[in-house]
């Protein structure tokens, strides 16, 4: 009976790294058939030194991979897409089918490359107004706005009813390159009688309404006119449409325009191979090329907006890159916000910059960057125009996520109608109801280190941070097997704890204590215990240490009998 | 002649961490004698585990300790006041003379307390019109607005003209507790012929004027209206005003005022016995006491708004506080603005309080907080008041003072008599020039880790971030000194690098390595190169890791013959 009730519901799982709720991955379960939106990564927190990656867990999928009727991808961003070569392999058959829009599979693509070790993916090109078939699920594309072209939203019809996954969205009147945000078509799907909305809520604190990237194009054009010398523009290369700015205005100022650095090259290429980047024949040119033309006529394309140690513009500004040299007239445009946790590094990189006498115009001075979400007014809108009788905010962190569900409130939805989920959570949709079931599916992290997927564990993070705070000290006594007595004195290994040449004479102090404490104890005669001496040595020599230096250096001995 | 010149020219020089220009520490120094300003501390960075700290080099004091005249400080902030337990040891001697005004002194010899192996400091109280003599300089004190009560400006009578230091300031016609900047005192000092004005360039970046501490009060009193449940009030120990502002909201609207955790109460006790926060006699109440009144009479007064792990807040939103559990209905209000690089932090505890049901505001949702520093309009006033013949921006990131010289700039200063000077530069001034001396004095950074005031140097720091990356790898092989064949089967520690139980493949791989390195090398006859062996097993091991795991964990090898 329950069994029943539970068949007849959609299941709704968001998966990905805490906080970031759906964003990375969401599944829709209807009678054991499953439906996959999206696969992506999130970037390590602070305390994770050494982790490349998080990835969605996806141990639920264990034992269900048959079930796997197609994975949809809503655009072409890295936290969309790029767990597909860390998880694809548990879940791939032969005959998985994938879909996306014409930029997104390019992507998809582009990137398999680099894991020539993986199954090729079949992906099926979709786009606006496409329509599909997975069991049950039926889901129409359509066209929504944000920084990458090509990003569409899903209209999924299911058994229960029909869903609306907005993607990251925002609406645009004038973009880029780009049709305007079509509202005729939203409110059509709007008509559709849609059970349930999960909508963007990266924008949900932010008041009013994203700038379009109009207003972006006005204020970058004012540094074109102004600038005599070459204009250095650093922003993410998934960055499409910024591109596209930087390349049109450079045209329009008779610039010829260098991307440089290895991702930027790759995405410029390939947007333009597939349309989505428009540049006049002889506009771009090499690296080699640039001394070919005066300063008023180059801009270099780069990364490297968020300080990144390995990035284009990094490399300028600690005189490192191979041709370019920054010199008095340049001026530097970092459009993009700074990802939290990078503030410090971007300021020291734009410190670095202005030292060198060049100029730097970043997005806290004019609007220079548009953040590619929805903001306040336009949720509301969205919500409006879909009219659902449920909603769940995806998309964000908690406190995002909070503000949505304000947002959803004061759009006049019933508290009873609004669901804020967590990553692992189980939403059971049903025709009149909606619920978060009380069991959940595993949501921890999985880290990506190096080739290691989910290896790290808390065990060897907690070593690291701890390595890192004080650092480790190894202490390798050899006993006399017959005396039980310290032979010669024990060999010291320090690292990251002190500066060893400055502390000679706490280590001879040190080295006289384990004698005591190796010799003091073993020499008691029977049997020796080892394993409580090694405790003694880092009990006691951790006590010492601390009274000298207040650090707690990680304490490693290592007894051996000869 | 050269000496001759250089001894008429008055010397500048900033110290402290790279960055923050002249905020920890500056010297003025005319014929060898010398005047110190403020004595303060700087974070560390990110890529700095472990340090504590980071205080200003004075090693240029070395030799020339009996030259100080005097120490004074501008306010009690911990990056003006923060190393002197760290420093004063090195240029300390019966006599020194310090000056501070009562509520800086009270803090100073508070914290003195926490050190009491420390020369007793004897400490001059100075306030709004005082003036000192120390040597050629005269140092007449003047009252500033700024977020602690009591900052003072000074103005320096030197024999080559007189200098304006601002201290952190902002102007403010209605602060709390505090009176209005005085414009008619500060004009007329810009009227006694100022040869220089240092200036606060904190908020050289941001455009306009500061808020209002009232405007400030106006949003915090809506909360305090809308809340029937308890207020927890989180902000920095040091912003005395700010706690001033909740305690008066709370007496306005009934509620008893709990200061929680170590430095909150310190703070809250000693700016209360020195006057300078008024509470009525039974508003403060201890923790013990919170149970006794109903939540809507409550007001918790305690830090945490930057997310710091040992902060009260942090601990009640962890459910480990000792009698603080959040309940559906309390409100927390972050008043302070989040410190770069503590975002993600502060994000997290964030969501962690909105998941548990609690309303939390934030000055990003409205001004609920001010900066306490001058901001563009400010500044450019300043500039005029002071109608100075040289400028130089201090206080401030290098893109700050950038921002501050464009200022100056901008209210008509010549390029030639702004300087933008870094940490360690020696500025000259005479009474018709300004330059920037060719030598530097040493300002690198001196970092504080437990009881070790620069002892942490590059090579235990670079430790530290390379064992925090993968961790770490010791190999102990026992050779036998006749055969020169390692005996039994090496020891081997790892932490942070793999999850050892899950890597036995691994291990028992790099132990066969390891006999073969050893007994390849040591057995061919002859003297053995340990030193040759080690490094063998480094480079071998290491590509054998990188080449399985793609990480890079630190090998030490042990080699050690029985």
């Amino acid at each position: 009976m329950i069994k029943q009730l539970r068949q007849s519901n959609l299941r709704i799982i968001p998966l990905g790294g805490l906080g970031e709720v759906g964003r990375n991955m969401m599944l829709f379960e209807y009678q054991e058939k499953i439906l996959i939106c999206d696969m992506g990564f999130r970037m390590p927190e602070e305390d994770m030194p050494g982790i490349d990656y998080i990835v969605p867990n996806i141990s639920y999928l264990q034992g269900k991979e048959k079930n796997v009727l197609g994975i949809v991808f809503t655009h072409g961003h890295y936290d969309h897409i790029g767990a597909i070569p860390y998880l694809i392999g548990k879940i791939w058959r032969p005959g998985l089918q994938f879909f996306a829009s014409p930029l997104t599979r390019g992507i998809i693509i582009r990137r398999q490359e680099e894991f020539p070790n993986l199954p090729k993916l079949n992906i099926t090109e979709v786009r606006d107004n496409s329509r599909i078939n997975l069991g049950p699920f039926t889901v129409e594309f359509f066209k929504m706005n944000h920084n990458i072209p090509d990003d569409l939203g899903l209209l999924i019809e299911t058994p229960v009813g029909n869903i609306i996954h907005t993607s990251d969205f925002k609406f645009d009147s004038h973009p880029v390159n780009d049709l305007p945000t079509n509202f005729q078509k939203l409110e059509g799907l709007g008509r559709r009688r849609i059970l349930l909305l999960l909508s963007d809520s990266t924008g949900a604190e932010e008041e009013g309404h994203s700038l379009s990237e109009q207003t972006i194009e006005k204020n970058l054009e004012e540094i074109f006119i102004h600038s005599s010398g070459r204009i250095i523009s650093a922003t993410f290369a998934s960055l499409i449409n910024r591109i596209q700015q930087i390349i049109y205005l450079s045209e329009k100022y008779g610039r010829k325009v260098c991307p440089e650095g290895y991702s930027m090259k790759i995405n410029v290429e390939l947007s333009k191979a597939l349309g989505y980047i428009k540049a006049k024949k002889g506009t771009l040119i090499s690296g080699k090329e640039v001394l070919n033309y005066p300063d008023s006529k180059i801009t270099v394309l780069c990364t490297g907006a968020q300080g990144e140690g390995s990035a284009v513009l990094m490399k300028i500004a600690q005189r490192e890159h191979r041709f370019i040299r920054f010199k008095k007239g340049d001026s530097v445009i970092l459009s993009s916000s700074v990802i939290p946790g990078n503030e410090r590094t971007v300021q020291m990189l734009k410190d670095n910059i202005l030292r060198q006498g060049v100029k730097v115009f970043h997005y806290k001075m004019m609007d220079i960057h548009a953040g590619g979400h929805a903001q306040k007014e336009e949720l509301k809108e969205m919500i409006k125009i879909m009219n659902p009788k449920f909603f769940i905010p995806i998309h964000g962190q908690y406190s995002m996520l909070a503000s949505h569900a304000q947002i959803a409130r004061e759009a006049g939805m019933p508290e009873k109608n609004i669901v804020v989920a967590e990553n692992g959570q189980i939403i059971n949709l049903a025709p009149f109801n909606i619920s978060v079931a009380r069991e959940q599916v595993p949501a921890n992290y999985v880290m990506v280190d190096g080739l290691g997927i989910g290896d790290v564990g808390e065990v060897v993070l907690r070593d690291r941070q701890m390595l890192a705070e004080d650092g480790m000290f190894v202490i390798v006594a050899i006993v006399d097997r017959k005396t039980g007595k310290v032979k010669g004195s024990p060999d010291i290994i320090s690292r990251g704890f002190v500066y060893l040449r400055e502390s000679k004479e706490l280590l001879r102090e040190t080295r006289k204590k384990v004698i005591e404490i190796v010799n003091g104890t073993s020499g008691s005669g029977g049997i020796v215990n080892w394993s409580y001496i090694k405790d003694e040595i880092r009990n006691k020599i951790g006590q010492f240490f601390y009274t000298k230096t207040q650090r707690r250096p990680m304490i490693l001995p290592v007894v051996i009998e000869v």
